[in-house]
């Protein structure tokens, strides 16, 4: 039983290697949602559709978000209004936004939602919020003040400097259900090569979840997101460096280190497993890169294996 | 200045026949609006969309609503999840729906809304709501207890027998910002072709509008729905005989009579003459259906010379 933390693309291209590589029913993938966001009304989930559309193979495999195939009509037809369109949901994307709105107006949980959209997408796995309640990743930005998270990635495109993260909601939110059960359950608990700050963190910002996975410390195994001191995608080398940290495979061995027992870092930063294991993290070495299915599957494997 | 009550297709239509024969500008259509509904968590304004886009040159011809040449990828993709699709919103339809929402959460009254819609579908008459406030069209149906207007009229297609309508909330709402003015400043107040139970009523039910029309009651021209004994659409002739009335020019006269003046009754029912004015109604006879723009104007025409 594996149990993984996930955030966007990067832990979806992983959790795509790790369903080749053993039973999907004996995962459950764990996700972020404090990228979420209430746009036109639509509550999106961004990193929840962004495993489910990965799993699904239906993901665009250009931006690793969205769905492939898709139209965009609505955004298209929004443009005579002048309305929102910096966040563009396409026509059958915006369908699963529609459905989870209108669940949750009947009173259903996030969690709930979720397992009934993964199940639409045919899929096997366990894919859980972190929370059922509501938290937002909220930054700190040079000259604009506070913003909430869509507003600083997708709107700024996140070339702003950030001074401060917070992850407003969650000192008083609970783990999603069976989230902790999951966490003490699995052989093995995978940190997925997401970024540390926005998609990792808020996960552990949710009150119990931290200390349940410092608890299986051995047996937990996170993958590097920096590769050669630079995010394979997205800001996080640069936030590592705006919030004081180092944004290296060593960097990420230090904020790990609570509740990180190996941390698996590519081939590229060979060099540097001596500054990683000084941290008091294990360090195996391998392709962390995933370019397609097969060198996600291996570097599952590699997961797997170094918690054998 | 020309102010007109609407509802819906009859009243878009017969609209788009004002709009040829006297000055844009000088119009003031003031809709219903308890038809209105949140579906998906979405603000859906129908009988506005549809004089909108019906103005617009915008409509689908065959439905009298939504937009021509849509496309459906978005109720499509809703399939999968089991979702609400017996209100089937197009892609590009959803744009109006998503801004109208969005614009609400900012705070933004529909009567605003509503203005920058129809001056982004370059429309120079002003379209009013009969109220920013929340008025809801509910039904209480045979065998299924009190119903939204959209689960009586979409959901059911109207085939259900109807033993009472409320317009819920009309009570405590106030007229949409205007509608008063425009109703006294009118040099003629028309009624236009709409179902007087499900699109005039709801509209007079807000506290101040039936007052003030029947003021101006000698100026006030009303174009019967009813035709023949039968709704040339929808289900107006059987609500009127549920609901204790005659299904026919007659029942119509005698329905308006406190506040309508003038009564435009097709030439099919010109047998009919002298009992409409038995009701206290003046009678015009002319061609009332409407088949294209041609009709529409001319209609126009006969009510603006009905009081000339």
């Amino acid at each position: 039983v594996i149990t993984a933390l996930a955030g966007g693309v990067g832990a979806a291209r992983f959790l795509r290697g790790l369903l080749d590589v053993c039973e999907p029913s004996d995962v459950t993938a764990i996700v972020n949602t404090g990228d979420d966001v209430v746009l036109h009304g639509l509550h999106v989930s961004p990193d929840i559709d962004t495993v489910v559309y990965t799993l699904a193979g239906a993901v665009n495999p250009e931006t690793g978000w969205g769905l492939t195939g898709e139209t965009w009509q609505a955004m298209d037809a929004l443009e005579r209004y002048g309305g929102l369109t910096w966040f563009r949901l396409g026509d059958r994307d915006l369908a699963t936004h529609l459905y989870r709105t209108h669940r949750l107006g009947e009173g259903a949980a996030l969690s709930e939602i979720t397992s009934e959209i993964a199940r639409a997408w045919g899929l096997h796995l366990r894919v859980v919020p972190m929370t059922d309640d509501r938290v937002e990743t909220r930054l700190d930005v040079e000259g604009e003040g506070e913003l909430g998270f869509q507003d600083y990635f997708v709107r700024l495109r996140h070339s702003v400097a950030v001074k401060a993260v917070r992850y407003a909601g969650a000192e008083t939110a609970d783990p999603g259900p069976g989230v902790i059960e999951a966490l003490n359950d699995a052989a093995t608990v995978v940190v997925c090569p997401s970024n540390p700050v926005l998609s990792i963190a808020p996960i552990l910002a949710v009150p119990g979840i931290e200390e349940t996975v410092a608890a299986r410390r051995d047996d937990v195994v996170a993958v590097s997101p920096i590769v050669a001191g630079a995010a394979l995608k997205g800001p996080a080398d640069r936030l590592l460096l705006e919030l004081g940290h180092e944004a290296s495979v060593v960097g990420v061995a230090r904020l790990y280190a609570p509740f990180v027992g190996t941390l698996v870092i590519d081939s590229a930063d060979a060099h540097r497993a001596g500054d990683v294991e000084a941290e008091g993290v294990r360090c195996v070495v391998a392709p962390t890169v995933m370019h397609g299915p097969a060198e996600a599957a291996a570097l599952a494997r590699v997961v797997l294996d170094a918690n054998a």
